[in-house]
């Protein structure tokens, strides 16, 4: 059985050195604050202003965009080498858990990713190295949560008081 | 609806701030890798040993005790300032999809704990702040997973093409 891991560097085609090649370089220190504020900013105005695509807008409809705009941010600040925001305000990221509400199919991996890519962009002083790793750390994550939507379809074990449940290969 | 987070604090009796003082200081500058690994070894000597109560040992039965030590000082060091070994790895950390297999009871986390606390009264170079903030950090996150642990039982959402999901409070 393939791991999560593993089914997220197939499906993104981003292996797992190059998704976190992010780790090379501190990204915070080197882009600011205020520069991942303005991507989360433009990632979201371009998603929930998404007209072509309705079903992957519809997907955040019960999400304000501001909290949206702030939890990523945040996580994305924490995961490149800036203080923990994320985890001081709502604990650690469980990255499969908390999109555990949402449809993440390959199909919107791929809306997610494009309009990343757009954001990435048209979001001044990312220079293109930066871009380009944080790209791969985008692609690869996006289907790393695909394989971990898989997990909700799984049937449930049921514990066993004196039995030991088989643990799945994560 | 409680969030996890707040789960988290109440039946740990540790609040966010508290858990994650783990950031204020760099606690893989100042203990070291061969600290970690020696934690997480006394650790799983101790669990994999437990016959006080058995029920708590079969769970890890079917995991190897070589790598649930190296899964959790690699975390560890990882989310305490260190290399992110576990990443490198394996991916995201992804905690609550990743104990999806085993029973994370209230009854599992307290025995856990137990374990973990004499871990690190019995390993050298764990002076008694780190100590202290470690212990908050997983006493914390032990009950984060059992907030974690019970979405395995709420009732899975059908995926619609057209309308959105209710996204739960996470």
């Amino acid at each position: 059985m393939q791991t999560l891991q593993e089914k997220a560097s197939q499906w993104s085609g981003v292996d797992t050195a190059d998704a976190f090649a992010i780790d090379d370089t501190n990204l915070f220190q080197k882009l600011g604050l205020q520069t991942f504020i303005n991507l989360s900013t433009n990632f979201y105005t371009r998603v929930y202003d998404d007209e072509e695509e309705e079903w992957f807008r519809s997907i955040f409809s019960n999400s304000k965009k501001e909290e949206a705009i702030q939890n990523q941010y945040e996580f994305f600040v924490q995961r490149m080498g800036g203080p923990p925001l994320y985890s001081q305000r709502k604990g650690h990221p469980a990255l499969i858990a908390r999109h555990r509400p949402f449809p993440v199919t390959h199909q919107a991996a791929e809306r997610w990713l494009y309009h990343m890519e757009k954001a990435l962009e048209s979001t001044p002083d990312i220079d293109a190295d930066s871009r380009v790793k944080m790209m791969n750390f985008f692609r690869h994550t996006a289907f790393f949560l695909v394989a971990g939507d898989e997990l909700k379809t799984q049937k449930q074990q049921i514990p066993c008081k004196h039995a030991a449940s088989k643990p799945a290969e994560l």
